[in-house]
């Protein structure tokens, strides 16, 4: 047995009761979201058929899939020359499993292998770990959790407004209020492109104005003629960093610009679409506005987001005033079971960040005293005599709902009310020969410094 | 890509909502029992450090254990001879981490890390999976979730009881009835195998008497014999498989076998003091009585468990009446942390097997229809105009906390009623001409067939 310091690989975390407890009031109130909006749970295993992930995140992704080494003697199959050709392709040989990576591709996987069960549109959420070998730093780990909502199987773009309604909801119910969703259509990218002269780089374009905030104006027109876009082109392009006023208005200078190209009248139809289906709803999202006045819901045309993979839709939200990247995106997608050999497929999903949505409730100091209780009262016991006195006493708050102990030693007070005091216990109870003659215990509220004399009942009527 | 039907691998299972749904309704009884009682929640990560697994389970154990290949090349720091000492020296060197092989372990670890900032005594409570490279079969996964429950830092046998209790409370919420919780004690094992002349030899004798039930008296006494444990040690020893009456006359008739013994002294003191504390807090599992008329909390001599880690109190679970293992167990243990170099930390824990009591649950049909449930009620639309009347209609139901959907197409009657009846939605809401005209709208039920003729309101009321 080894007898050193024990500790935990890099990137990865311990959570204790506190942080369980804030973590889960942030799961709750995204899955009771989901559910309100008739998404239902999948679970997947933690590892896939390595086969299955490898060749979905390009190169550079395959790379940090982590590789779960064969169980028993890995080494049977290999011969010398699959050693000699490198780490690469020995992995291939000693490894058949790996750790998740996201929660998109397992669902194809889930979608193809389960098609012919599967009711479509099929909506499902899933709230799980992945693991990714990235290096690790402030805010990225090597295992965290993502939230995922998906629906597949339908074209409709209520979707995409029910998708603005529920990043609405969480966002609320968590006590957000300043906040911008953005949204973008990879048709109204496209019909850029081709209405500035660049038909089809719609792709170079969007990594450059998608550094816009990083780098500014002057650094995406350096990176846009780099890429070869003609200094013609830019010129054009610049204009629509500026749209201003509503998302309507807009779209309707944006018609003007894009009207003649099917990929951007495409999307300019979808997002009006998408618009007319929020009012349907009377769409919080729509009225509200950001402390500075602009509109929750904003329409960004220079959004771009992993544009290799999403075909319609893209959004991506923003805490304003708060020093940390979007908290949630999404967008459609026309083939997401294609990689697995089921084409036609149309979908549309979004993902929470629930380590950046932590961060920011904490910096905001959002999250509510109800996430942060645990045990509502502790019997503190002085003797044999009061703890005999006490149990029942324990299953009777026990009997009605109400978490409570007893310290399960007769130790010094301070020791007692200092478990509570750690534990962020809020009511302790105090049992000495004087209360258990009268019957009127001595409860004490931890956060007001005030004791009260009441019989178990009014104790449990106050607890309660 | 790969364009093969994917799979998952062997041992694995992805789950559905209605199974998601199930599960969550055990892990949900579960949760609410644990924090009732004063434990809070841990979680761990998925990955440890190779090291700190290694050794603590034996090396058939050792051999179970998932090892996550290191990533970038894993090779570059291995030599020739490394991988001609064969696959046990060579995974030293290419894994460094390796999946979590039970909860108990990194409890231990995390006890150890943070000792000098936990409040002890430390109750603790994690629901999370564990993998193991076990063949699978039936009833055996490679991933599977563990619900331990362990309280450190104290040897008060008031925890024991509290087990005894959570147990009993977690049983009778998910319906169970007829189930029977053994108890014994390392003490009194050790005080037997005194009293027959065999000192020290406890565990020899409990691996063996740990087959009574499927190998028979007469297969114990050979193993026994095979062991080297004597003749005359053997005839004393089986009258004790006989033991019977009530548990306190189990105990009187052990007093008077093993009451010289020390250990055996020690152990039937802290039984004793269990049943007080049970007493004491007004135990239904002391009241209750399983089908065939015998107690619910039993004391059962024969019963051995894992005798290398427990050195106290044990306990095993077990349904009556269906084909199934044990359902939880667990124990007191002296040296949880003696493993990493902390020694003198006593504690108590046991475990749920969710799988298990999944299967029982399906078995006896105890799932209530509420862990059944998943949309409330889906708006049927048939064409443009029904969809605008409905999408105020549908956000009123949400408002109102009320799980809903509208079928995001006009698509056929049929098509959308298969939907409800595919995802077992209990109502349906069918919007017409006629019924845009008087205000009421359809509701279905689908389970009776009926149908109602209501405002929204009238349906909020109904369905909330």
């Amino acid at each position: 047995m080894s007898k050193e310091k024990p500790s935990i690989p890099k990137g990865t975390r311990d959570f204790g009761p506190a942080v369980v407890a804030k973590r889960n009031y942030i799961f709750g109130v995204i899955r009771r979201t989901f559910e309100k909006f008739g998404y239902l749970p999948l679970e997947t295993p933690a590892m896939e058929q390595l086969s299955v992930l490898t060749g979905k995140y390009g190169d550079e992704g395959d790379q940090l899939i982590f590789k779960v080494l064969n169980s028993g003697d890995f080494l049977s199959k290999t011969k010398q020359e699959d050693i000699e050709q490198g780490y690469k392709h020995l992995t291939r040989k000693i490894s058949e499993k790996a750790l998740r990576y996201d929660l998109t591709v397992p669902f194809a996987r889930f979608v193809v292998m389960n098609r012919n069960e599967i009711t479509f549109p099929f909506k499902r959420y899933q709230i799980q770990p992945v693991w990714r070998a990235d290096r690790p730093q402030k805010g990225r780990y090597r295992e965290f959790y993502q939230c995922d909502a998906d629906v597949v199987g339908t074209n409709s773009l209520l979707c995409e407004a029910e998708i603005v309604q529920m990043i609405n909801e969480v966002l609320t119910h968590l006590g957000l209020t300043d906040f911008t969703i953005k949204i973008n259509h990879r048709g109204v990218l496209a019909g850029i492109a081709e209405a500035i002269g660049e038909k089809g780089r719609e792709g170079e374009i969007c990594v450059a104005i998608d550094k816009l905030d990083k780098i500014g104006r002057e650094g995406v027109r350096k990176e846009l003629l780099e890429r070869g876009i003609s200094e013609e082109a830019v010129g054009k392009l610049e204009p629509l960093y500026d749209l201003n006023g509503s998302s309507e208005n807009k779209l309707e200078q944006l018609q003007s610009i894009l009207g003649e190209t099917p990929e951007g009248q495409r999307g300019l139809n979808d997002l009006r679409d998408v618009w007319t289906y929020l009012e349907g709803l009377q769409s919080k999202a729509l009225t509200a506005q950001n402390e500075s006045g602009e509109e929750r819901l904003m329409l960004d045309v220079t959004l771009a987001r992993g544009l290799s993979y999403y075909t319609g839709c893209i959004f991506e939200v923003k805490v304003n005033n708060v020093s940390m990247g979007s908290i949630s995106g999404g967008g459609r997608y026309d083939n997401l079971t294609g990689m697995f050999g089921l084409p036609g497929v149309s979908g549309v999903g979004f993902s929470f960040g629930v380590d950046r949505i932590y961060d920011v409730l904490e910096e905001l100091q959002l999250f509510p005293d109800s996430s942060q209780q645990s045990t509502r009262a502790l019997i503190v016991q002085f003797d044999k005599e009061a703890e005999k006195y006490a149990l029942p006493v324990l299953q009777q708050l026990r009997d009605a709902g109400i978490s409570s102990e007893i310290y399960p030693e007769a130790a010094k007070l301070k020791k007692q009310m200092g478990y509570a005091d750690q534990k962020s216990i809020p009511y302790v109870i105090l049992i000495g020969s004087e209360e258990m003659a009268s019957g009127k215990l001595k409860l004490r509220d931890m956060k007001q410094g005030e004791q009260q004399d009441l019989t178990v009942d009014e104790i449990i009527a106050k607890l309660k």
